[in-house]
């Protein structure tokens, strides 16, 4: 059963190719389990005699740990364990690598723990494990910690001052690599991308802006916190079910904090209520694991969703600066950008990636980037969905608008004239090969929301487009016929999004059998081949090419069962795209008759695949956005929102739709309310979903969606990683249409009622 | 780390192949959760909101179900479903392979819950899921059965009868397949074995000797009852975790008798507490799953002691009648055995593989067996370590030891004259492959027991051989290698008695890595290559060759893997035996050092490897027995007991000695002890362990082991199965220990104190 495609969703193609299940919209196989509350979630492992683990967290955004006297929780009824800091390995500095991201072990660790200092409000400090997580709780405020309070530095622009309080002694400002601070510094990297000659490019300039801009610190919002559960067994093995992103990157860094051999620990990852890159870190996996270990027994660990908004990675605040110079015809001939991200805690923001994305929509010949990850006293940040690149498209995103006004162009045909195609270059130096942002640029000029008009005083319109990458990397699959023809299909990646879904299609596709005939599952870090993390919009592209792969050589092995059946050579065999196979004198048989004789002719049919795929293919999403602003409040009401994408080739439709819708929403609220409250000593203000305001249904229309496909040529099926870019576009086309309907610029997120009305008032 | 040779333990090899790690004696995998508690097994399965199953059982041997009443039940608070056998699908005649047996569909279905008679005392005529086990059991007592008691009969030869009572009316004696009893019968299948002319070769025969033997009902007494969890999915599908001896046997049973689609049904094996053949039939499994299904919530099915003992597959009781004829100079020239097997309550004794097996060890030129397979009012018989070739070794391996005492010769010399060897004929045809019988034979004459001399006045020690097949059948495995040079394995044979290191040290050997270095996983159906049942001795053998069959593939990916490291042809890359790996300019890396590279060098390693051996090696055992008898009492107290048999090669000699011990104690009990004690109206009156008696260590010396090696030419290390055999020569040996050291002949089992001291007496 598969369901239609819905109102207020088109599909553009740019290729003439037909396939038989991808582009359908099947029922996902993982479907009724979820509606009906049967799946296992991260806080649903129940082991025999487990415990539960709380974490005591810093009261101080900025403080020495002096001393801590865990003695009073220890002897506690019903405390089974208590570990500090100093229970962590002392780990080198080696960088562990996450999937979106990387960091220095000793940070990771110092995170999960803190290591002499507590640089966030809500950073670990000590962790008991006990019969219940209320005598655990309890046992927790019995824990003295003796805090030399220090003065937190909570703003990227504070931090970089010389005379800022240094959170970490052991960060230096390096620059290629290469150390150039001499003593310690909030700023840990400073980066510099630079294509053509800028000043040349700026003189050839008829206009030129330049703004600054803010964005604040916001959070995924996963709706399920953080959840682990740690078995230490007796002869050493540690077992941890979790809600991950990536069982094999939990696996890697737990080994490497924990210094246990890889191989020893089975990564058992739960279903996974969301992640968005805010669950590929580790956070409460190595605690869970040491209390198993002091403890003997089984230990799980829930956050609430306070621990989660403290102590998790959210994604950086930053102050950005963008200058375009553009000749009087539209031409943009030369960009400026200063990126300052706020690491949080530790350094790793992705600061990188903002850089390559600031200017990576546009065909400008001269260009300057120069990015900064600046520590403040903050949770460290992780990935957030095209992490670095939304805050860039703001900021780019409303200099441009504000050219073309100056200019009195069209911002859409600016942006056709300038768009990025095959052969442009990025101002990192990357060329792209064949993409498809001038037919999603098109597709939107076409379609009826943009060719409708505004009712409305106090209505505007904004258009803004943006850009993240597709990652590779590995993948491993293993498939299984059944003698009732359908097809097992074990998975490493964990499935997010629907991807046991959209990697089943592919599989199906090759052999020509219904997606409902395989039967994809999601296996722990033992049972299948080695696969990366579900982040970077890979696992579609990525594991589906695994899994194609796979698929091709079960097709090679149902033909050379069938050759055994006819008794003649396999190359005489030819397997149909219906899914038939036909011998050389003409015998027929359906591969569910193949597959039925399986036990008589032989042994089991089984094949394995792996891929280790290059980061080659690239998104790009414009979105289209109507608002109305209450010039009395403030408040921006969202009239109708329209997300158009190069898909490549949507293998499922449905999915593709959901991530661009679900991406739209989150830049909704990233755009018009979200944000870390932090007061004047660094505490955190807003941590839950009362006072930290994601958009409800209430607060978005339906996100109408234009699916282009412009094949990746990467791909035999033509994916392209959908997952994240939604999410760049929606703060600079909000941004945009505020301008159209009230006058005023916004530079600042996110454009709350009262920040808006501020604007509108000084106007 | 691995254990040393213990005392009492011998090896003879027939071969000069020496190995790296077969032929060690590692710590086994999962032995540190075993001995501490960790490992699940079947009743530590736990979900959300799971109900308790409890099953109402037949208390009459025979009775007509004319009504089942469960409204009351029904309504009993905390009650959520109650089913009768009307709820099971009404599954057609075709027969369903076990694994080590077969059955018909539909009584194997009315096995698990009766269809309109009840067969046996204990067969399930309901079951109920409620909130507690308690509650469950409270309801049950309120389902209202209206039985008409029939005449049960509990005795083989009885129930051979024309006026006996007939169990089921859709059962016809056949022959060759064919039916040849025109009324319903018990006798189900009359089967025939000839070979040359036997009435002309006892014309030939100096002695003849025919005598009658009563084997009793037994049961396999494995210490884990049957305990399983199903839960059945809102789209449909199934779950069952369950301790079985072949997950892929559930699922197929449970497909067919609940006729849902075989891969909607995933089976979790749990860990195992034994089996020995009495876990590969379903009983519990379908119940739990329409429970579940009826109620929307998962159901745990736990059998106590007693319902093992009344309702599940005990071996069955049988009368043996052996004639045997030899010449002065101990030629055997013609034998004839009769055999009649009690089925139980349905079709299926082990009938055939006793008269396979009866004649196995000799090589007699004329020879005939008729078996038969008779229902009786006990439960269905199941497999029980080499089913069926106990019964048949106490009754020929006596008659044999009479024949000698009437030629006045040694009956070792007389075995050695007529033992089977390469290309002798077994009556069923089959023509035996290298077998080392006589190299058994050989060893325990030369051994240090057999030289010995006993030392009391009413000591006697007894010599008995024994033949057991070795099954192949299907296996299938996935390796996949982890950047620490360790190699996870995933086996779709559950782990009964220690394959998981068996077959990781035949991967292991291939490699040239150290065992430790694999990681082997036991996985569920869904998540591993079709693999038949853990029994027939088969998985060492077959599941090893598989992994053998991975290891060379995991052997050429990474010398492939090397080659990309080297920019050179894969061909030119060496695979040493001490895990390295050499390049064709001399250069070197080990097994790891590649590993370690898998990351920066491409995609993951992966292979999967599959097999479908013929039934080819064959086991033999010879053991050796010294004992006292108490001529006062009756009690026979064993003295020193050795046990020899071909290993092919023992991979791990510790779990091959392991397997000798506990088949012979096994044996033992079955000898002097164990009986199902049935009251005349046919109600199981010692359904649990004080009154059923197995061995404890108090009655049984350590068993000494002799390993031969003579290898099993079908397999890269000469694997022989090994799990069976040793329980089928304790009888006889027994009774001609105390034949030695009492004089009498003990024709009928269990040979216990009472029943020893009768014919003491008689004498």
């Amino acid at each position: 059963m598969a369901s239609s495609t819905p109102p207020g969703s088109v599909t553009v193609k740019h290729h003439d190719r037909s396939y038989k299940v991808v582009g359908t919209r099947p029922i996902r196989h993982d479907g009724a389990d979820k509606v009906t509350g049967r799946a296992k979630y991260g806080a649903d492992t129940r082991l025999s005699a487990m415990l539960y683990g709380y974490i005591l967290r810093s009261p101080h955004a900025h403080a020495r740990i002096k001393s801590i006297d865990t003695a009073a929780a220890e002897s506690y009824p019903g405390v089974h364990a208590v570990i500090t800091g100093k229970d962590m390995p002392h780990v080198g500095d080696r960088i562990a690598e996450l999937g979106e991201g990387s960091v220095r072990l000793s940070h990771l660790s110092a995170n999960c723990l803190a290591h002499g200092k507590a640089l966030y409000h809500g950073h670990p400090i000590a962790a008991v494990a006990a019969d219940s997580i209320h005598i655990a709780e309890e046992a927790a405020r019995l824990i003295k910690v003796d805090y030399e309070v220090l003065p937190p530095v909570m703003d990227v622009l504070q931090a970089m001052q010389p005379e800022a309080p240094v959170l970490n002694d052991d960060v230096f400002t390096s620059e290629l690599g290469a150390p150039v601070s001499e003593s310690p510094s909030n700023v840990a990297e400073h980066i510099h991308y630079e294509v053509g000659d800028p000043t040349a490019g700026f003189a050839q300039a008829d206009v030129v802006v330049e703004r600054e801009f803010r964005t604040a610190t916001v959070h995924q919002g996963y709706i399920e916190p953080h959840a682990s559960t740690a078995l230490w067994h007796g002869d050493g093995r540690l077992t941890i079910w979790t809600s991950t992103q990536g069982s094999f990157t939990v696996r890697q860094q737990v080994a490497e904090l924990l210094e246990v051999p890889l191989t020893w620990i089975k990564v058992i990852p739960t279903e996974i209520g969301g992640g968005f890159g805010g669950k590929i870190s580790v956070y409460e996996q190595p605690l869970a694991a040491l209390l198993s270990k002091k403890s003997g027994r089984p230990v799980k660990i829930i956050m609430d969703r306070t621990d989660v908004f403290k102590s998790t990675g959210p994604t950086p605040a930053s102050v950005i600066r963008v200058k375009l110079g553009a000749t009087k015809d539209g031409k943009l001939v030369a960009a400026e950008a200063w990126l300052a991200y706020e690491a949080g805690a530790y350094p790793g923001s992705p600061v990188n990636p903002g850089c390559m994305c600031i200017f990576a929509c546009y065909d400008i010949p001269n260009a300057r980037v120069d990015g900064f990850d600046v520590c403040v006293n903050k949770p460290r940040t992780n990935a957030y969905r095209a992490p670095g690149s939304t805050n860039a498209a703001f900021a780019v995103e409303t200099v441009l608008e504000e050219v073309c006004e100056k200019l009195g162009l069209d911002s859409m045909d600016v942006r056709l004239k300038n768009a990025v195609k095959e052969g442009s270059r990025r101002v990192d130096g990357y060329v792209y090969p064949r993409i498809g942002f001038i037919e999603c640029l098109e597709a939107v000029k076409a379609s009826d929301h943009y060719k409708s008009k505004l009712t409305g005083p106090h209505q505007g319109r904004g258009v803004a487009c943006g850009f993240w990458f597709n990652i590779g990397l590995k993948s491993s699959v293993t498939a299984s016929v059944n003698i009732d023809g359908k097809v097992s299909l074990v998975e490493g990646s964990t499935d997010i999004g629907g991807t046991r879904t959209s990697i089943a299609m592919q599989f199906a596709e090759v052999l020509g059998i219904p997606v409902e005939d395989v039967q994809p599952i999601v296996a722990d870090t033992d049972s299948v081949g080695y696969t990366d993390v579900t982040g970077g919009s890979r696992v579609t592209m990525a594991t589906g090419m695994a899994a194609y792969k796979t698929a091709l050589e079960i097709r090679d092995l149902m033909c050379e069962r069938a050759a055994r059946i006819w008794e003649c050579d396999p190359e005489g065999v030819r397997y149909n795209d219906d899914a038939t196979l036909t011998g050389p004198a003409g015998q027929s048989l359906s591969f569910k008759a193949v597959a039925s004789q399986i036990v008589q002719t032989g042994e089991s049919i089984t094949a394995t695949g792996n891929t280790n795929m290059p980061n080659s293919s690239n998104a790009f999403g414009v979105h289209l956005v109507d608002v109305d602003v209450d010039p009395d409040t403030g408040k921006v009401t969202i009239l109708r929102y329209t997300a158009c994408q190069d898909a490549g080739t949507a293998i499922h439709p449905a999915y593709v739709e959901g991530q661009m819708q679900g991406g739209a929403v989150q830049g909704i609220g990233w755009a018009l309310n979200e944000e870390y409250w932090y007061d004047s000593e660094g505490h955190l203000r807003n941590a839950n979903f009362l006072d930290y305001r994601i958009p409800t249904c209430y607060d978005v229309p339906n996100i109408d969606t234009i699916i282009v496909e412009v094949p990746n040529p990467d791909h035999p099926y033509g994916v392209r990683g959908v997952g994240e870019v939604p999410i760049c576009p929606p703060p600079a086309a909000l941004g945009a249409a505020i301008h159209k309907a009230t006058g005023i610029w916004m530079h600042q997120l996110p454009m709350s009622p009262p920040r808006v009305l501020h604007e509108i008032l000084k106007k």
